[in-house]
Parts: C-alpha cells; structure tokens; sequence
C-alpha cells in the first residue's frame, strides 16, 4: 500500500498557492471563508489508492486525539447517522471494556482516512471528509461496566413530558455512536465497521440519520434551516453557550475532566397542519422572520432578540409563547449547546411522522442546564403545535484520550 | 423581495478571476477538474434572499428546458429520492394533466432555485445545487391518461427472476418523479412541495433515498464505490451507452423523440455473508480488482476487459461467472445507460436488507437492451450470491419540453 507518486496537490493547497500568486484583495476575502471552514481540521497525506486528481475536501480530517472527543464543538458537518447499541445480556465489564478498546482503535483509522482492523472496504475510509465518531455512555452503561459509583449524578432518562410521544423504538441504549462527516458514503461505512466489529458484545437497537446542508453550498458558519423553513438553532449553536457551559472540569470529579453530556431528542413535524399556517403566524411562533432568522425586534439573524420591545398596539413584539422566547432562559448560567440535524425518513404507512429534527444538545449538567430550558418549552411554546417528540435519550460523553488510550479509560482504569 | 445590492461573487467566478490574476500552468491544470464539473450547468444570479458569502456550488443550476429531461445523462449527483405516486381512482384524464402541469411548473421553478408555485418555505429552494426533476410514466398511466394506444409497445414490468424477491411495498406505480441534487436539503424540500402539490390526484406509493459521494470529495468523474466496496459501474455509465442507445427517435413515433425509458431496481445487499468473503474472492466474483476497480486482465479502471484471456493454467482470468462477463452482452447494439445510487435505510426488527444499490437503468427500449442483459444476469452471475432484488418498477421517461409547454405534452395533446 505505498506509492513512489509525490503527494497530490490538493484543493486547499492549491488555493494557498493561487492566493500567494494572485495576492489581491478579493482573493484573500474569499479564501478567509473557505480555509477557516474546518477550524482544527488537517489535510490527509496522499497514499497510493486514494484519488490522484484535484478534490475540495474529501481528504480533510478532524484530529481524532485530544482533551475533548470530536464532534462536539466543531463545525457541523453535512451528514450524520446515530447508532444506539445495548449490550448482548452475556457482556461482562471486561466486555465492556474490550468494545470500547475496538471502537477506539478503529475511529483512530477511519476519522483519520485509514481502514479500520480487518476492514472489508478500506477504500470506503480513504475519503474522511472530516468524519468523526463520538461515542456516548448511557445510564445502564455503568452498571454493566461494573462501575455504578461513577455514573454521573442525575444522568438519567428525562421526565415524562405531556408533550411527548415516545416511541420506544428510539428509546435510551447503553450505548451511542455518533458518526459526523461531509460525505455519506463514509459516514455509511464507518457505521457498518463499528457494528460489525462489537457485534459479539453489543447489538444496534436503533439507526438515526440526520443531514444539513451539503458542504460547499452555503457559506461558512451559514445556520442550517429546518424542514419547516426556519433558520434553526442561531442562538443556542452560535452565541450562547462556552467552554464552562459545555465541559465537565476538575470539581466534577478528576475521571469526568472534559467530558460532557448530551441528550438526544428526535422531533417530528407536523408539515401537513404547518402547511396551514401563513408567512407572519410562522414568524409570530417562532418569534423570527422566516426570510432570514432576524428576530421580529431586529434587523439580522444574529441580532440580540429584545424581549421587552412593544409594538402600537402595547402587546410584546416576541409573544409570549414564541419558541425563542421559551428557549431563553433568564439565568446566563443556563444555557447548552445545540448541535442539530434534519431528517426525512421514507414515510410509512403505519408512520407518517417521518419528517423532523434530531435535536442535540451538550451540556455540562443536564438537571442544571437542559431541564430547565426543556421545562419551558414542554410548557409553552408556540411550535408544539407542530412537533412531537417522538424519541429521547441521554448519554455521558467521555474525554477526548491520547494516543494509547481506549475511550472510556478515565472511568474505567 | 428585490434587493439593491450588487450580485456578489461566486465561489465560481472568483476561481475565473483567480485564473486570470494567476494565470500559471498550475492554476490552469487545477481548473480544469473544476470548471467542467458540470458540464451544461448555469450559475444563478444573486438574489435578495441567498446567502451572500462566497459558496462553492450551491448556486449551480441544471437547465430545465431542452430537448430531454434533466437527470438522465448529466454527471451523477449526490443524493437522490425516488418518490413513486398512483393516481387517486378518481382521477381522471383531466386530472392527469393537470397533475403534470403542476409538476412542470414548480419542477421549473424549484430546479432553477426559485420557490415553487405557493411554495411556503421558498427559501429551501435557493441553493438548487443541480437539483433536478425527472418525471416518469408507469405502464397504467396511459390508461389513466385516457392514451392507452399511445403506451409503448412493451412498457410492462419485468418478467419475474428467480433471483427476485419483490417487496409489494417497492412496486409499479403510475408516476415517478427522480429527484436529484448535491444538498440533501433542497432535495428533501423538492420532494415535499411537490408531493403536496399533487396531492389532490395522486399520493405517495413509495419513497427511495439514494446517494452517491458528496459532491467535492471526490474528483470529476470518479465511478461511485457501492456499499459492497466495490467501484460501481464502469462500463456501463462511462464507456458503452451513446445517444443511439439511449433517445427514442423519429422511427419510435413523432410524439417519443427524445424520450427514454428507465428500470428501476432495488437490490439489497446481505452484506453480513459478503463480509465472510475474502479480498481474491471477491475479485472473481466481480471480475475487478476492489483496489482500483480495473478489470482482472488490466491495470486500470477503463482498461476494456479481456474475456479471451487465460491464466497459466489455462483458465479465463475473468471467470465465467463473474459479474462484468456476465453484464458484457456479445452484441455491441445490447448495451444501457445505467445511474445507480447507494440506499443505506436504518434496519427495523422486520427488514434487515435495507442497505443497497438503488440500480437505475435508462435505455431506448428495454425488451432490446435491458431484458438480454437482465436475463443473462438472472441466470448466472456470482453476485447473485450478495445481492437480493426487492423492488422493481419501470417507466416511460417523457421528451423535455420547452417553456410553456408540460411534460408529457407531447402525449396529450
């Protein structure tokens, strides 16, 4: 598998080169957006079977290694399939502990570009487009690793909201894989190597894929719209949430340091009563214009929505009941940080509700910071007339780890 | 929604300009690749309500109009949803063609990244990204049409194979419409809007979603890897299929110049048993090599194959059952154009096969080119051991039209 051809000039290579050559203005504005696309994100070595012309971002990888796992915080990627897994009833913790050694070792090689151990279709790997698989520990998780005392407190399972529809279909597994990428047909394979390689310690109960934009076509830090239209998630991804909102630190425990936790909530939509809804009863829900994401009291989608304005007539320009109204929580302290993709599943008959949003969020503390914002919207928001939450889970996200190390290791060494 | 700002510069016409201020050898060759990424595409100009940042391809447009329907021919897209629709039994032929009308003006539209007709959230539509719309008749729509003795003599679902385990549920319909572009979203929005636009006429039998590699992870013409590892269609998308091959013409009838027909195939694939294979044994049962896709008896990928060519031993190098002699029929005359997209759904408890190739096959006429290739297949061919047909459709694939014009025009009037 090596290759006496010199590396390839790739895209971003050659844009450096164009941009020293040309060294106008315009040129330099214009790679500003392109070469901070993927902030962190490094470009694979060419080897002998990777493709040998001109590509834009297939070869770009997010590092693997690090204080944090990856795809969290990063840019959002295009595409993304989650993977829930419970373990086989016969898994003991050495199981347990062997899996998480296998899922490592292998996501150490595919984010990378590489096959995993024993890969069938290497060639499947050799194009990352920033792939990365974050694995998740639900509430079971430590009891089977043998480790109750070091579940987290208060990871568990969310209240019963009077708005959800749970399907248990979608419901809380030992488990999640969460694999990220620009490119499907990566994100594909790296799903089917992970559950093929721990499948004698644990089985898929359920698939989730999710999608945004396609790369290349918005521009960079471009806020995804939802299925219903609405520029989604402008405050929670972009302004809100930092570092101390996200990350677990040192009076969390030494074992829990930049570890996070996430709770996923898969959100179907009600597109046919939406339908029904005309352009300012969409933008008095919501609380946003529909054209651009600006808050009814501003100008631009990044606008610090003003809660106090008043119209005329006297009434709150953001109504009461409008979802960002809901969302905004008065305490600072009390903010996550979203990460969210689309999905449009082929509908059934016995399921229409096929269509939605897998909503996700991080945070460092779920009864602190997710509750109380969900509290709120379960008791009023406008767009629960149009959603319903159909599945609902939760999971401790482990550190980052360094070469040599398995995910998990802190808790379990 | 008019906007007096200039029409920013797109990621396209800054690489022009870049090729200009440079003007070096490199610089040149890089463009090449990109430039003629889509041949036959327009960039759309600025409007008030798309992004204004510098974007790589989400602007790009497939024409609508011309002499055949868009998404036939044109270079392979990055994701496609199949959306196949039976008229309501109350329809009538008045129906028909309104549905059609409605269909080709919001088909129009949305292609060419505007809003469809009512559209309420047009700005799904503004990064068309390719988008295209190819719209399909099945055996009974000439029946419905009230043009039955207009129906193509032998537009009639396939015979049965041995080898066929047709799910009802992936079955004939009256209507297709291919969807196709390189942004998941627009393509998610198309398939809505004009399933809801139909709505009163027709409903939604069955939805399919396919995908190949993200646009620009990959160089121009690259052949898609399936999800079996292999590089998918070589010969039959790149080398064999010519105009001749493919267009109805004048000997067909006045009214079909420049219409095709079009096979559809789900093929799952037991990926768990294919895993069990091993790397030489999967290359005889292809005929390629998994490393590059070249033909066991060359060296690279478009090498035509050598089906006279013996080992040492004195066998063909190309076993007699291997899938690329088997899909080679003798007659230069039998020959389709295929466009094949991956399908990876999430598996239920009741259906594990949700992982394949979604085989698309275009062609003058399906008794003379794809029946003699199909039943050859059927018979024997090594990758029947892996794969499992379960859906089968076939369609009449009207002319392009011109504006003001409907699809199927032709036909009915």
């Amino acid at each position: 598998m090596t290759s006496d051809r010199e590396p390839h000039l790739t895209r971003r290579q050659w844009l450096t080169s164009a941009a020293v050559i040309g060294g106008t203005a315009v040129a330099g504005g214009s790679l500003g957006g392109i070469l901070h696309h993927s902030q962190g994100a490094t470009t694979a070595s060419s080897t002998s079977d990777e493709p040998t012309d001109d590509v834009f971002f297939g070869h770009v990888r997010e590092p693997f290694y690090g204080p944090h796992q990856a795809g969290i915080t990063s840019a959002i990627q295009a595409h993304a399939s989650y993977l829930g897994f419970t373990f086989h009833p016969h898994a003991t913790a050495t199981d347990v502990v062997r899996t998480l050694r296998i899922l490592t070792h292998d996501a150490a090689l595919l984010t990378q570009g590489k096959g995993a151990l024993a890969d069938t279709e290497p060639e499947l790997a050799h194009t990352p487009a920033r792939l990365t698989v974050t694995v998740g520990f639900g509430p079971e998780f430590f009891d089977r690793a043998g480790i109750p005392h070091l579940r987290p407190p208060h990871l568990a399972q969310l209240p019963s909201y009077r708005i959800d529809r749970l399907d248990p279909a979608y419901g809380q597994t030992d488990l999640l894989l969460l694999i990220q990428g620009d490119d499907p047909t990566s994100v594909a394979h790296a799903a089917r190597v992970h559950t093929r390689q721990i499948r004698s310690f644990a089985q898929r109960a359920w698939t989730q894929h999710g999608f945004s934009y396609a790369r290349g076509t918005h521009p960079q830090g471009t806020t995804m719209r939802n299925l219903m239209g609405q520029v989604d998630g402008t405050h929670t991804a972009h302004t809100q949430a930092s570092d101390e909102h996200v990350w677990l630190r040192d009076s969390d425990g030494d074992r829990h340091v930049g570890a996070t936790t996430f709770v996923l909530r898969r959100i179907a939509m009600t597109l046919d009563t939406w339908d029904e809804v005309d352009r300012p009863g969409r933008e008095d829900a919501l609380g946003r214009r529909m054209s651009d994401g600006a808050p009814l009291t501003g100008t631009a989608e990044h606008d610090p929505p003003d809660f106090e304005a008043r119209n005329d007539l006297g009434f709150p320009v953001i109504a009461p009941y409008a979802h960002i109204r809901r969302a905004h929580h008065p305490d600072p302290t009390v903010r996550i940080y979203r990460r969210a993709y689309n999905f449009n599943d082929p509908p059934t008959p016995d399921n229409p509700h096929t269509t939605g949003l897998l909503f996700g969020s991080f945070q460092r503390s779920i009864p602190n910071q997710y509750l109380p914002i969900q509290n709120r919207l379960a008791e009023l928001d406008a767009l629960n007339e149009w959603t319903i939450p159909v599945g609902s889970a939760v999971y401790y996200i482990p550190p980052g780890v360094r070469e040599g190390q398995f995910l998990g290791e802190q808790l379990l060494t």
